[in-house]
């Protein structure tokens, strides 16, 4: 029985209520903290499982804890002051060029980023990362594989990863089996192969805004144009926009990320992934679908993908472990429809078959439910720091800060105020050990210039805490 | 002492000499094998050095047994017949365009390959690696590596590799520190970024005939242009011919395999290696050079690359691991000289970075002087190998069999009697468990189609003696 006297006149649930607020306004509950069950509550003060009930809808009514469906009750992020969302982004549909490459490999650069805390890689860092298990995993690939994958591997790739894939395709009503797949060295390999095998230089492709740096860099290195297309922070590619494109501009294909987008976190809703794919098939436009952080949700169940919905194979479907395994391990993968032919050819002709080891490894810890687990704990502690981020955010970043709300994936949009330039923070930071990635990266126009994304791929902790405590203080005092 | 009777008349020098004769003759010394020393004939015969090295003289002599500088006395390939050198090749300079695919899938698919005699594969086989030692290397790194690998690494590659390259360099006159190197997913990525960052679709490439259809593939991928170019099977690159086509052509580059080249293995002197790199600097031509074969020589010292006479950077010479090593392991490097952003800005936009595992574990490997030890046991298996190869050949394929005379390497270019198509040949060929790589592949032309490539990447033992045979039996049987 709980010790808290309950006062006159108050009813049972409200007394319930009370305590818990007493206790998350006292940080005894810390945001994104699993709340005892109903029937906990049910137990530990006596009551009812209505009254128990009520309490928390008392709760979630005054925005303190939030549900999970099938998970339960968590102290909510909207504890924090609640900021404005970005709006639909509406970039000039005109391509043009510019030089990000300086800012792209600091970003990728180990020695310039010594014991600095990097908001701006879009990665979960090692500590979240089942090394150990991996590992383990590399230890059986040398024993399993034939003659310990020194042999050149069949072109398509790893038999027994393609499998796994195909089988985690049904979470999301994906119907692939091992033959509809390629491996590759990564999401952004298969997405290489994708635009080498359907683009020539000088044609046009259409991909969100904003959009991630990466995608822009490659198109800019094979020559493509790029057309970047009004896109909503929470449901992705904005469909009016995109049919006006289509009539308008020669499209030689779409790229999206259709779950968690990077850098805005965006979800498709499954009625526009159905709609964008009937759409680009009728036009018999090809679409690149970057699934890389489709299994980062926060919610109850994996999304679908457009690829669920592709009868036609105009839907090359990439994707990887490097948002949940094993950046390093460089090991993704493509279902690319009708165009796997020139995508085995593609990736015959340019590298003849993938590391043995390293794809026999994944797809030994894909086999064996390991998978499962870890990617349980690690949606787990994502959706924490996110939750933190939030809130300290909330508290700490200058008034009018706009934030987008992702339902998984690994980062924030964040849109200050019109005076901030982000790049050069981007540099001042660097000085304060902090890194970010400023939003000048993911456009070839200006509009982002005000804005940047903060990966959550991070352990929550006092010190990640008072970094982002100061990145606050630093943006505010450069006001 | 030795037992065997001294005939009347004969000199000392001559009984010494009769006995080895003897005992090749009834196959108790066998083709590829070390004869005893100068000293230890002294000793087991009670002779003088002269009389001793007098016997050797009337050996060699008679093609009986060959010297090799440093390391004495062998028998010699020259017991079989001695077969004619292929001419130096006159292929079309003008550019065609067909489709080798089919073979060249078919040459790299396991399955297809299960319990096949794969004198097609340009690779040593598994029995030639050191596959513990590799796996210790591997678990070396999974315990040296941060992060246990599942860390992006640097862009430009693993440090303690590129440094291992470097110091390797020393041994053919390179010049090169860690800084210049950047490590790609073998010889064949080094070679695709090459020229995705100095060729546009259209471009004209200049490469040797007959040429490695990797590269024939990977250039009708980028929608290049081909000239193949006289090649001599012993110098390689014709200088007088490649001098007219330089001025006649608009070369973007050039792409010679400058040692023990695939298929022919041909290696060009250390005067040709100079006098083409200089034309090309002096006509601001680029010349990617695979020296992917460098390290596999059966003389006395490593030859020299293009790259050591490269003053002005002109050359990105490309290797790998792949053929000494471990080829699914998939790493390599490119020296790019002056071309190196470009290729740093490629690999980066393409792939972010290389497996860190993979690559960590082979510069492991080569710090520890196993590389040294693996690479002698290597090249004397190869040369034992290929000296087999010679005299079943020379007994058992049709008179008028030409044949290179590769010095190092993988490979035998073998020319035919006119009437023989070596691409049906193929497949007929793995009805009997037999695969060859036939002729047409290596040309966009016709001038090969009596032509192949055998690779002797294989243990000598009487199974393999057995198919070769076998494979001469089936040719003759076909005229």
């Amino acid at each position: 029985m709980n010790t808290i006297a309950i006062k006159s006149k108050e009813l049972l649930y409200q007394n319930i209520s009370r305590n818990i607020e007493h206790q998350i306004s006292n940080d005894v509950l810390k945001v994104g903290e699993k709340l005892p069950s109903i029937r906990m509550i049910c137990r530990q003060h006596g009551v009812s499982m209505s009254t128990a009930q009520q309490a928390y809808y008392d709760l979630e009514r005054k925005s303190l804890v939030e549900s999970r469906p099938q998970s339960g009750y968590y102290v909510s992020r909207s504890l924090a002051r609640q900021l404005a969302l970005p709006d639909i982004s509406t970039p000039s549909t005109s391509s043009t060029e510019k030089k990000v490459d300086t800012i792209f490999a600091s970003l990728h650069h180990p020695a310039l980023l010594k014991n600095v805390t990097l908001f701006s890689i879009n990665a979960p860092s090692a500590e979240l990362l089942p090394i150990a298990k991996l590992n383990k995993a590399m230890i059986q690939a040398i024993r399993d594989t034939e003659d310990s994958g020194t042999r050149y591997d069949a072109t398509q790739g790893n038999d027994r990863l393609r499998k796994q894939v195909a089988k985690w395709s049904f979470l999301w009503k994906g119907r692939l089996t091992h033959e509809d797949i390629v491996s590759s060295a990564g999401c952004i390999s298969a997405i290489s192969f994708s635009l080498m095998a359907l683009t020539q230089r000088g044609d046009t492709i259409g991909v969100e805004s904003p959009c991630f740096f990466g995608i822009l860099q490659l198109a800019h290195t094979l020559g493509l144009n790029v057309i970047e297309m009004p896109t909503h922070p929470q449901t992705g590619i904005e469909l009016e926009a995109l049919k006006k494109i289509i009539l308008t501009k020669k499209l030689k294909l779409v790229l999206l990320v259709s779950n968690f987008s990077n850098p805005l976190g965006s979800l498709m809703p499954d009625e526009s992934k159905k709609e964008v794919v009937r759409l680009l098939s009728h036009h018999d436009i090809p679409l690149i679908e970057d699934d890389i952080y489709g299994e980062l949700y926060f919610g109850k169940s994996r999304p679908t993908c457009c690829k669920t919905y592709d009868e036609s194979g105009h839907v090359l479907w990439c994707s990887s472990v490097s948002k949940t395994l094993a950046p390093g391990y460089r090991v993704g993968w493509v279902a690319p429809g009708k165009y796997k032919e020139q995508l085995l050819k593609l990736k015959l002709h340019h590298t003849v078959s993938s590391p043995s080891l390293n794809h026999e490894a994944i797809a030994y810890f894909l086999e064996n439910g390991r998978y499962e687990a870890h990617l349980r704990k690690l949606r787990q502690a994502l959706h924490t720091t996110y939750l933190n981020y939030v809130r300290v955010i909330g508290e700490s970043f200058p008034e009018h800060t706009k934030l987008s709300r992702p339902q998984g994936g690994l980062s924030l949009w964040i849109e200050l105020d019109k005076r901030i330039n982000t790049t050069d923070l981007h540099y001042s930071l660097l000085n304060h050990k902090i890194s970010i990635a400023p939003g000048n990266m993911f456009t070839l126009g200006d509009q982002y210039k005000n804005c940047m994304r903060l990966a959550y791929g991070l352990p929550w902790n006092v010190q990640l805490e008072n970094k982002l405590k100061l990145l606050g203080k630093l943006i505010k005092s450069t006001l």
